[in-house]
């Protein structure tokens, strides 16, 4: 008994069948005795149309029109969920994102949520409604509807949820949960049962894409539990916490992978100020995003330095680099596609030692070439050829012993 | 030099050419020296998809999501136009209804504008914006996405001139305007140029689908003169005013038509009180549309009582009804199918003795039986055979001289 947050992605309502589960799920959830809000997407496919017809209409849409256009997908989507609880004999009625109270800054397309409102829900609530919520928008204190940017109704769910101090957060999706590999690469990858936000951040930001990091950042900020489930079988799915004190039993938590990754290094740089600040200047200001960096230790008065970045930015990030070569007294630069990136995530390692020379002996006895090594507190990362990705995961994990029921895989 | 209101309907901005032809049309008015206000339906067919949509989640959708949900079409355009302006250097901005400040009753799907605080979009206009308003829709009080009801595009363009006080309110239709006929069934109908709210609204109630009743009765109440013109071609249509005092002059304006009635006669009604308010309670508790209503004057102590319907709902007057005929002590009832109704209309019949005798001298002189009349101040309409309905519309088009030039072949 208490109030839950449901939030619904647009594969789960992307066709009329999809939406009735939706509207049981939603039901069941009620007449267990629970106070329910739902936060709904946009139908699948309903959003990629109407960015195509916007468009159509202009090269460069303004933003604040797009936003309002995009906004409408959302929006009849919850309309459709709550006709769909009403039909099988529930109470429900949809808001808008405006409407339920979400107040942003008026950063078009990718607004930042300021405050929540709740008071319209918390009337609904006390009127045995349940309360479904069109996500991914709000509207700015000028009154204009702004949209939260990719992944903006899991950032929905969680900010209601911290909003309404709700008792649990669910976020259904097509898959039932977390896993601790990429299931298509790595057969035996396993259901994790519960999380760190840190873990599932690091997991996001190296290449799984379960959720948008910036729900997971606003859970971590305010506390807010949630769980990844199926929307699809009524199976538990992943907890994500804080962090609960035995979480540290586990070393690795999962193994995520990223491909169509490239590689650019620049050998004999002279190791003075203000080298590396040219290199990425120039390379920042052409909105490349660079991931990974590594510079060896300087002993000859010159170092390599190496990066890695998205193989779509390779092309302009290599042509604005050339030239630079010689101005800054380089040696020579090369430049690789085909390479990928694979990092082991887990908030164990603060406490465990051991873990890299595990991962990188496992690789090196399956014949896998490390290229780069890069570090955080929970996660190591190194790039491999991406036609060794697949093995190398598949070694790692079996390294890890992630297959396995984790407490007794564990040393 | 002023502020103008222009709407524009689902089939003017039904595709992507269809919007930049608005687009354009609103930026020319604009850079012509004009405060622009557009009011703009959903795109043809999204309204009809959404609908299917509702229908197959619930054999009885909510009505309040059913407006949330259809509002989003009427959103999404106002949109994509303020978009399309924006695309060839305008600068325009969409606001929903509610977000213009149309605030109606609770009464969903068919809402009634309360007032209207045009607050936001005074200072859009004074910021040199063109303000792009979505159609048939408002805000309840309480803060529910309400709509207007079928027509209600028109009704949020009349209304917003009213409040705005515009100088001018042009609706764009796939017509050129007001015509004395419907040209598929007289080819010399000619476009009205001036025409008076009162000749509408009884073209409305007599078959011409120019405008909704509701729209031309809101423009009356409040003094709106308005103009229905094409989109396609820029020409001048049809002027609505008040009354022109020269309007008289014209004794009728125009021919309207309209198909699929069905007429039911009870004979030998008992002539004491009670007997028609016994058939028409009967009906009216049905739901069933009575049109046409004639009794004819008691000489025998019984009268004969004849009415007209749609012929959907023929079947179950007819049903209700059969039972009712002895019960009041009626000697029969004949209903027959595949009649129509004609009428004239024109403000200058009120001055002008002479047009019911002119109507029926012609039907008569072309073999045209008429097997009921009906008055009113400004119209006549007679029933015919369905069958018959074309050649009675032309003789009696011919007869009042509408093909040419009004003024030089009135009587």
């Amino acid at each position: 008994m208490g109030l839950i947050v449901q939030k619904y992605g647009g594969t789960s309502v992307g066709n009329v069948d999809g939406m009735r589960r939706v509207a049981e799920r939603l039901l069941a959830t009620k007449r267990a005795g629970h106070e329910v809000v739902a936060v709904v997407s946009a139908m699948a496919g309903v959003t990629d149309n109407l960015i195509k017809l916007a468009r159509e209409i202009s090269a460069q849409p303004t933003e604040r029109e797009m936003d309002a256009l995009l906004a409408t997908g959302e929006q009849g989507a919850s309309a459709l969920i709550a006709m769909a609880v009403n039909a099988i004999g529930g109470k429900a009625v949809s808001l808008s994102g405006a409407a339920a109270g979400i107040v942003t800054d008026g950063v078009h397309t990718k607004a930042k949520i300021s405050h929540i409102s709740p008071r319209q829900i918390n009337e609904l609530l006390a009127e045995d409604y349940i309360v479904v919520v069109a996500g991914f928008q709000g509207q700015s204190r000028e009154g204009a509807i702004t949209t939260l940017g990719r992944g903006g109704s899991d950032l929905t769910a969680i900010a209601l949820a911290a909003a309404l101090k709700a008792d649990d957060c669910q976020i259904f999706t097509d898959v039932d949960g977390v896993h601790t590999c990429d299931p298509r690469v790595v057969p035996d990858a396993s259901k994790i049962d519960e999380i760190a936000h840190d873990e599932l951040l690091e997991m996001a930001g190296a290449g799984s894409k379960v959720m948008q990091s910036r729900a997971v950042e606003f859970a971590k900020k305010f506390g807010v539990g949630f769980e990844v489930r199926s929307s699809m079988k009524d199976v538990p799915g992943t907890r994500a916490t804080a962090e609960a004190p035995n979480m540290e039993d586990v070393v690795v938590r999962a193994v995520s992978l990223e491909r169509n990754q490239a590689k650019v290094t620049i050998c004999g740089v002279p190791d003075r100020p203000g080298c590396a600040g040219r290199i990425f200047s120039v390379i920042s200001a052409a909105n490349v995003s660079v991931d990974m960096i590594a510079q060896s230790a300087s002993t000859t008065g010159t170092t390599d330095l190496s990066f890695t970045l998205h193989k779509d930015e390779f092309a302009i990030a290599e042509k604005l680099l050339a030239p630079l070569v010689s101005e800054i007294g380089a040696a020579a630069m090369t430049a690789t596609t085909g390479v990928a990136k694979l990092s082991v995530v887990g908030i164990g390692m603060r406490s465990h030692a051991g873990v890299a020379s595990r991962l990188f002996a496992c690789l090196g006895e399956a014949g896998v070439n490390i290229q780069l090594i890069s570090t955080s507190e929970i996660k190591i990362a190194v790039v491999v050829d991406e036609a060794e990705l697949d093995r190398a995961a598949q070694v790692t994990h079996a390294a890890f012993g992630l297959a396995t029921p984790r407490s007794s895989a564990q040393p």
